[in-house]
Formats: C-alpha cells, sequence, structure tokens
C-alpha cells in the first residue's frame, strides 16, 4: 500500500520533487531549496507571466481524473496562456495543497505528468510551496519570454479582421459529458475524452502568428467561445459577430454529441477548456494563415468577423437571425 | 447587507480588482486583462521569483483573521522571501479560490489590505486568477529583482560565521496562542497579535546585507527558528549550534506566554510565522551587523555559530547540555 503524504513530511517531498527537475531545462541560477528561485532573462526579451488555478471540486474531480493527466494539465493551461501571447514558456512555479491522506503514488503520478509536459514543452520547475489543505488545490505560475518580433495582446482586433479559431471548439467539454457520465470506456467518446483531460498547448501556433505578425489579437480558450471572444471584444472596444454556418465541426463530433443529447453547436460555442487559440487578422493575412495551417497540422477556421460597435458578440445563422448564444460560456460565481 | 459574490460574477471582480491596482508602480508592458502580464527587465538585473500558499484552517482562521490583515499578510509573506535574498519586489500575482457565499465586503477588506502591502512595499499586482473554491485559497507569486551586488542564497554559511536573527523571534506565535484563544482585547497579547496577523517583511534589512556583502548565507523565518536553520544547515552542509542563554526576549514576552502556559524559550525556538530574517555572517562583519541594527532600528541579535559537521541544528544550554528543540517547527504533513 502507498504511503500517505502524512508519513513522508514535507521535507521528503520537496527532496522527491527537486531530484525530478534536476536535469530539466532551461537552468535557473538557484531553483527548488532557497528562497526564490533566481532567474537570467535573456538579453533585451520581455518577460511574459500568468497564473491559473485548478481546484478540487471546480476545475477537476479525482474521481474522473487520473493523477498524471492532472499533472499534465496543471502545466499546460498555464503554457495555453503563454502561446495566446506568442511567447516561449520557460520556469514554472507549483503552489500545491494536498489533503495529508493522499497517497504518495498520487504525488508521484502527479508529479510525472507534470514533468511530462514540461519536458515536451521546454519548461522547467524552479519553485513552489506545498502545504496541506482541505481539498486539492493546485496553482501554476508560468515566466516566459516574448520573441524577438513582440507580443499579441487581447487588444489589437481591428473592424473588418476575420475571426479565427484553432482546432475544434467544443471537443473538451464534449469529453466532459462522456467522462462525468461514466463513459470513460464508450469507444465514441475517448477522443474528446483525451482532449479534456490532457490539453496541448498551441505554442507553436502563438509564436509562429508573432514571428510573422499575422494576427492583430490573440487569446486562447478557457471558458467557452462566445465568452471569452466577449472578453476580446471588450479589450479591443469592437463588435464580434459569428457565423454559426461557418463553423465546422470534426468528424463524429456530431454523432457523439447527439448520442448523450447534446446540441453540437452549443457545445462548440459555449464549451469551455478547449486551450485552442483565437485571433483576428485582416484579410491581406488570410492567404498565410490558410499557409501556416497546413505547415503545422493544426485546423484554423475563420468563424466571423470583427466590426465596429459595442463590445458585444453576436452569433447569425444563415438568415442573419441572431442566436441566443450570446451570454454562454463559464463564468465563475454566476450561478 | 453587502452581496454575496456569486451575486457579482467574475468578470465584474476582475474589474474591480483592476482598477484599484491601475496607479500602482512599477507598471507593467501589459498588465491584468491579457492573457499573461508582459515585463521588462531592469538591464542585467537577475529576476527573482517565489510563491507562498495560504490556505483557510491550516494558514489561517477567517474567525480570527481579518480579511485586511489576510490581504496584507498574503502579500508580505511573499515579500518576505525576495527580502530573504537580499532582493528588490517589483510585480505580484495572485491566485484566490473564494467560496461563492463570501461577502463583497470581505473582497473589499482583502483587496484594500493587499493594496496597502502593495503600497507601502512599491509592488504592483499585475496578473492572477480568480476562481470559486470551497475553502478561502490564495496563491501569491512575486516577481523581484537582486540589487547590482547580487542575492544571498542558504547555502554560503561557513563554520566560524555566526548566526544572527532579526526581531524577536517567537511574538508571532505568541500572538496566535492569544489570538486563538479569543483574547484578542487582553492588553497583554495585543502586540503579539499584531505581529501575527500583519507582519512586514524586512525588506530594508536584507537589501543592506547584499549591498554590503555582510552575509554568507541568508533566509527568512516561517516555520520555526530551529526548522529554518535547519534547512539553512543543510543547503550550506555544515552544523549550527544555537546558544539558548544569548536568546534575548523583548520586554513583556517572558510574562505574556506564561500568563497563558507557554515555555517563552520553546515559543522563540519553534514558534513558526515570524518573517524575520536569519543570517550568518563572519567575524570581520559582526561590527557592521551591529552598526546597521542601529542605523535601520532593528535588533539584530547573534545567537550561535556555524561549525563543520553534519547538517543539524543543536540547542545548548549555559552548561554546554544539549536542549530538546531539534526537531522543532512546523512542517506540513507531518502530524
Amino acid at each position: 500500500m502507498s504511503k500517505k503524504l502524512r508519513e513522508l513530511g514535507e521535507l521528503a517531498i520537496v527532496d522527491l520533487i527537486r531530484k525530478r527537475f534536476r536535469d530539466f531545462r532551461p537552468r535557473a541560477l538557484r531553483g527548488i531549496g532557497d528562497d526564490a528561485a533566481v532567474i537570467l532573462p535573456s538579453p533585451g526579451s520581455r518577460l511574459l507571466a500568468t497564473t491559473d488555478l485548478l481546484i478540487e471540486g471546480v476545475h477537476f474531480d479525482l474521481v474522473f481524473t487520473p493523477p498524471r493527466d492532472l499533472g499534465f494539465k496543471s502545466l499546460t493551461v498555464n503554457l495555453s496562456d503563454i502561446a495566446a501571447m506568442g511567447g516561449v514558456p520557460r520556469y514554472a512555479f507549483l503552489g500545491l495543497g494536498l489533503p495529508a491522506g493522499l497517497s504518495r503514488d498520487f504525488l508521484r503520478d502527479f508529479f510525472s505528468g507534470f514533468a511530462r509536459a514540461a519536458r515536451r514543452y521546454e519548461t522547467n520547475l524552479v519553485g513552489g510551496d506545498i502545504s496541506r489543505a482541505p481539498a486539492v488545490f493546485i496553482a501554476v505560475t508560468v515566466l516566459g519570454e516574448t520573441l524577438p518580433s513582440g507580443f499579441i495582446g487581447r487588444d489589437g482586433a481591428r473592424p473588418g479582421d476575420g475571426v479565427f479559431v484553432s482546432g475544434w471548439p467544443g471537443e473538451s467539454a464534449l469529453g466532459w459529458e462522456f467522462l462525468s457520465r461514466g463513459k470513460k470506456l464508450d469507444p465514441a467518446g475517448r477522443r474528446w475524452i483525451r482532449k479534456h483531460l490532457v490539453p496541448e498547448p498551441r505554442l507553436r501556433l502563438g509564436q509562429e502568428l508573432a514571428r510573422h505578425k499575422l494576427a492583430n489579437s490573440l487569446m486562447d480558450l478557457s471558458d467557452g467561445l462566445v465568452l471569452d471572444l466577449k472578453r476580446l471584444a471588450r479589450e479591443s472596444r469592437v463588435a464580434i459577430e459569428i457565423e454559426a454556418d461557418w463553423i465546422k465541426l470534426p468528424a463524429g463530433f456530431a454523432a457523439s454529441a447527439r448520442k448523450i443529447g447534446r446540441d453540437p453547436l452549443r457545445l462548440a460555442l459555449t464549451g469551455g477548456e478547449d486551450y485552442e487559440l483565437v485571433f483576428t487578422a485582416p484579410p491581406g493575412k488570410w492567404e498565410a494563415v490558410e499557409k501556416l495551417a497546413r505547415k503545422i497540422k493544426l485546423p484554423l477556421q475563420r468563424i466571423g468577423r470583427v466590426k465596429a460597435g459595442k463590445p458585444e458578440v453576436t452569433v447569425k445563422d444563415r438568415q442573419g437571425k441572431i442566436l441566443p448564444f450570446s451570454r454562454g460560456g463559464y463564468e465563475h460565481f454566476v450561478s
């Protein structure tokens, strides 16, 4: 039987973590074990910094989430924010609150997943804090750097821009529907469940957009396409129109959604945790965006347009009728 | 009656926070409202980064902790880690998990305290994440910079060094004893309670030690003098001897401790959350340390010595007898 954390002790836990990340790159001048990490920024670069929380019972349920996947996702949702600036991730900091009755195996598996993501995306864990807690509480901060070509914010969308989204929004939400119904082994749901449990940050896409200055604005999707675009609209002081009819769904998606009584379009427009990127680009760049999609083998769909007007998001059908999705998405503290 | 967070919504909460810190310095190139903060590091400086958790029921109890003090302390315990490297704090990131039934007043008071600390110590809140949670979870990350003279780590203690501590260790623990007994209004306890609730980071001390290269090693006290010194001993691969007899207690401390049945020396040696600094300095620097204490009006007591040997901490009485404090202090997950 696996030891419980309360038998292991904090110093021993920190030692385990430190050993695991010892040979990772990039190196900090001073990492785990001192009061603060010491980092030498690349000359001339600007620093990117982002924090995300994952809280048991809110963002995940241990019944449905393997600890290894949780570790992977804890880092990649933060890397997604670096991708959303067109940046390169460098260092991670982990605040981890854990119930004392959790097993040592949980910790081993969590860090195995965290380390897998760290190695794949060339990020090093160089600091953090660990504590007892009434529930599993994960706070990750990632430091990254901009490319010499600069970053892309949420505030640059201009009237006339096309609105693009990477991948297939809604897959993660559909995965959650399968997972939470205990349909983990249903072959129809497996693909969406993977997307939900181990999302990949779109770092390459973000970096290519920044390097070639293809996008006027850029952000990642965490709370649903419509709600997140509303945030982008507010920051850019523009209106955004989505053409429902333009949204393509991946093969099998609609059938899977209907199988469990969900509307596929609603999932695509309001489902959270996609960690895809949305961006706006002026018409002169659309061809380059299409080329990029082929080069990095990632679908980049144009789903709407930026207009002058109040910072709202409207979703229209083929006839130009406004569909009732305009407030969709997940917002904390709103029931 | 104050609104509940669930009636307020996440976007509105983020707007409130953003407005509050809008005019703070230093400015980020991009702060709250984008996917990641963008920061221009000072040319030639090294970056310091540290994360600390504060968890309801573990680090604080809302029954005893005013939200304003909690906000102040959430930041200052992190600033203490920057002080412990001899650095200058610059930017803060806040991950905040809150039960949806908390009042809007809680949030207002929390940020009032956080902002007070931020303004006093010239730190700006430029990013974070907010979420529902089953209990109040606070994860703060602070970015700072080293002085041109460099940082002081935990690993530089050398045999022959004297061991110094700032202020009066044990005050915070004594404050907690009064507070948790409901003796908030007992005039004997008031001073220690303030020290527990609103600890000041010893930034000036850390910076002076780094600027004038007075210390070989430096760290801050969070889990108790003996346990924290054990960490320093491990990082420096040295033994540390504390002379119990050399430890001075502030006026009234012993009487207050005895009033509630606590041993004053044990509080000083094992009480947590002091956020004082401990450092080691070679004999040639002791006079300069004494001068510094007068200059910054902060007691700097010499309480022991560094020796070659196994990385242990021993506490000796006047006769050279070893006192049973060697494992004292707060360690998470150890019951």
